[in-house]
């Protein structure tokens, strides 16, 4: 099979764009819910297209973690499909009025919520990407150009045809999805650069790929970005509550972003809560400052770089600050902008800390690992942005889509 | 006056955004009428130094346009301490509570519009720039880094002065208004590249500005771009009200981004309109297309590079289309996605045109001129984005924010 060359994948993908743009809810759910039924149908092909994947990244020396991420079962099949299913469950985003107001002349102002056209996806070893990502782009009413990596290609290749054959099968244009195949490293730069075709570029990947991006893309994009999470305990915290938010903040999913990589204690109670979120803590690695050592046995001493680490591990940098202030200026030097927590009773504090902090998320008296598309209540996610522009926080179907205003005058003119 | 060097303009502006962020509106529309009176105050100096940028560049062999861009007033001063003042005038967009809700949990999430931080300008030999985006970017909370032209580094530098002593009168920080005084071309790509410091990066220029920005910037950034707007003259057209539209959108005002470009006829009114049109038209360069052409006397042939051409200027292409779809395609191809219009009387034809048609305002019987912050009621602008990320039509206040996840529990932890 040769590969289509990318400039040909794009005029595809804009023109299906086009077609898709207007389509009824109805039916672009009746594709996603026949795209799942195809991924279960053709589950034993997509098992052996991934083994031949996994066998060539084994032979290539791959490491467990690749390999892990790679790896489908039938269970993982089964969970691809159940994503389509809940993502055709979703309300659709499209055609929402999110404003309208009539002007003192008679104009009538709408701006409603239209796809952004077509969405590029630049991802790692992951083939679930490729239909997670393709569903949420699909009920958003965008075609998707999809670049997963070399070592994927194959499974990406059945499950991409299922989703093709999907849509055809629900009269929709079978190009409003597709995988790029020429997996080259080159070409990587050149679809970043697809100026004029991508509306809208979401990696999924490690620092290099977003480092390639921020520096290479034309392309408009928005960044899924690093976690460095803070929870501090306020003075004023109610103590048993610290401990079982910074436990879970830190321990319930420690390789994900939105998990806390640095614990700010005050130091009104730091000798009373700091030996006891040590004891909370057996297994996790304390980095400590100066000030919070003697009260951590076991724990090293923090660097500036501990401070800066997002560890997406078993690992804690753990710090004493004189106040609120310094908790604050504390992550506005630290901090990545992700999601940053406070533990307090006193309405002040809360007040300030979610005025201050500037992230993505603030919250109080609760875990971190709350910032998620789900947990909040917005379905599936394509990632958490901790970009400012276009979407903050997680990105779910709203953030695929854009507002157009449609401005409706009997005659009106400019005077 | 030695140049202060970019990075450490780049530190005070970050440290002076978190000083502004929590500012209350009062504060900071004292300030913009101190800056306004501040402006009035120092007028002949600003005139002064205006009179030796325009020397300057007359002995450097500028052309008008740019001298007419540079030339200031003291009535053109009184405009932009009047800009000031209307901006003071409107609501202050920080602070909106964008959504809200409560999970089944007892999660409360708000979604609560903030700042986005450090606002970075690039812009021309446009002095009243100076003063007019500091304003919107005071307003909304942001620090802003205006990077002018080496032509207007004088005048800049006395509105910048006038607007930091108003400032530090008001008790705000001074720093949160900087211009950047090395214009040397090459820091021109440092400026675009301090990932980091500047949150959102707004050019105000021409086509090789923003060519540059595309190719070289690492800073998030909303362009305001060209537009190639066309008319549809549909066949259930009122041809009087036509007639009104299109004289209206061509030449109200040729020279700005939402000034018709292009004309297009459906076929069964064509033979009556384009004479009349033609007629109305008198006095702007008509270009039509072969089916045109025999009812417009002395319209030249119209080539692609007319229909893809944004003329700012009393000229304009025209072409008969067979039917609605026809007129949607050509839009397509050659528009620049700013703003639509189709004049219909008839229901079907106009829904289908606003849902099918990929732009950043779509007008139904409309002048395409009202496509403007002021006129849509959304007060002063810093451009017209013709990009679908974050911001798209006229950027107003509303579009110098963003959200922010705001999450209270009451000890909650994910499961």
């Amino acid at each position: 099979m040769s590969a289509i060359p990318l400039p040909e994948l794009g005029r595809r993908a804009k023109a299906a764009a086009r077609l898709l743009a207007p389509v009824l809810s109805s039916a672009k759910d009746e594709a996603l819910v026949l795209a799942a039924d195809r991924l279960v149908d053709r589950s034993d092909e997509i098992l052996s297209a991934n083994a031949s994947d996994v066998a060539r990244c084994l032979e290539a020396g791959a490491s467990t973690t690749v390999v892990d991420r790679l790896q489908l079962s039938e269970t993982r099949v089964a969970l691809m499909a159940d994503g389509l299913r809940s993502v055709a469950a979703l309300p659709d985003p499209v055609g929402e009025v999110v404003e309208g107001f009539v002007r003192p002349n008679g104009l009538r102002v709408e701006r409603v919520r239209v796809p952004l056209g077509v969405v590029g996806i630049i991802y790692e070893n992951r083939p679930n990407v490729t239909a997670d990502a393709a569903g949420l782009c699909l009920k958003s009413g965008n075609a998707v150009l999809l670049r997963g990596s070399a070592g994927a290609l194959e499974s990406n290749r059945v499950i991409a045809s299922s989703l093709g054959q999907a849509l055809s099968k629900a009269g929709l244009p079978a190009d409003a999805v597709q995988l790029v195949e020429d997996t080259a490293h080159a070409t990587a730069e050149e679809f970043v650069r697809l100026r004029g075709v991508i509306d809208c570029l979401i990696p999924r990947g490690g620092p290099a790929l977003l480092s390639m991006i921020v520096e290479h893309a034309t392309v408009p994009y928005v960044l899924d970005g690093d976690g460095n999470c803070h929870v501090y305990v306020d003075a004023a915290a109610d103590l048993s509550m610290a401990e079982r938010i910074v436990v879970n903040a830190k321990t319930q999913r420690p390789s994900v972003c939105n998990a806390a990589e640095t614990l700010l204690v005050h130091q009104d109670v730091a000798s009373e809560f700091l030996p006891r979120i040590g004891r909370a803590l057996e297994g996790v690695v304390l980095a400590a400052d100066e000030r919070a050592r003697p009260l951590l046995p076991g724990a090293r001493p923090a660097t500036v770089v501990d401070f800066a680490t997002e560890f997406l591990a078993l690992e804690l940098a753990v710090g004493i600050v004189d106040d609120l202030d310094a908790a604050i200026s504390h992550i506005a030097r630290f901090g990545s902008g992700h999601s940053e927590a406070i533990v307090t009773s006193d309405l002040e504090a809360a007040t300030r800390f979610v005025r201050e902090v500037d992230a993505a998320a603030v919250l109080v008296n609760a875990s971190t690992r709350l910032v998620d598309g789900a947990e909040l209540g917005l379905g599936a996610e394509v990632g958490i942005s901790t970009q400012k522009l276009h979407a903050r926080g997680p990105m779910g179907l709203r953030e695929l889509t854009c507002v157009k205003y449609v401005v409706y005058g009997e005659g009106h003119l400019r005077t």
